[in-house]
């Protein structure tokens, strides 16, 4: 299991934090993603076997917002 | 047809204006809804025979913004 976090720009409200997280979930090998609106940022957990961190950049781009 | 413009607390996103817009647009009797998120607003045209402003206003709060 790895973890890391993903600092995302444009993060505003409980939608966005839904969104991110809901987007991030889709993706098979996907543990936990836990969004921190203050941060700015998203923590996942995640098999590194399975998902890969382009993946998930992209999953958060679809939604609309900048990964830094 | 009336017209009446609703000042909203708090929404700040694509997703809040939705959020507002779809709800109003649920009520019997809106034409339309339209969010400006700069200027913490929604522009509502309605027939003033079957919807009213309180209804609307609850509409805005059950969405979780608050009405000033």
């Amino acid at each position: 299991m790895a973890q890391k976090t993903i600092k995302v720009e444009g993060m505003t409200c409980g939608h966005c934090k839904s969104a991110v997280e809901g987007a991030l979930n889709e993706l098979d090998g996907i543990t936990s993603a836990n969004v921190d609106l203050d941060a700015d940022k998203v923590d996942v957990e995640y098999d590194d076997q399975k998902v890969t961190e382009s993946s998930m950049v992209e999953a958060i781009e679809d939604q609309g917002y900048d990964v830094k």
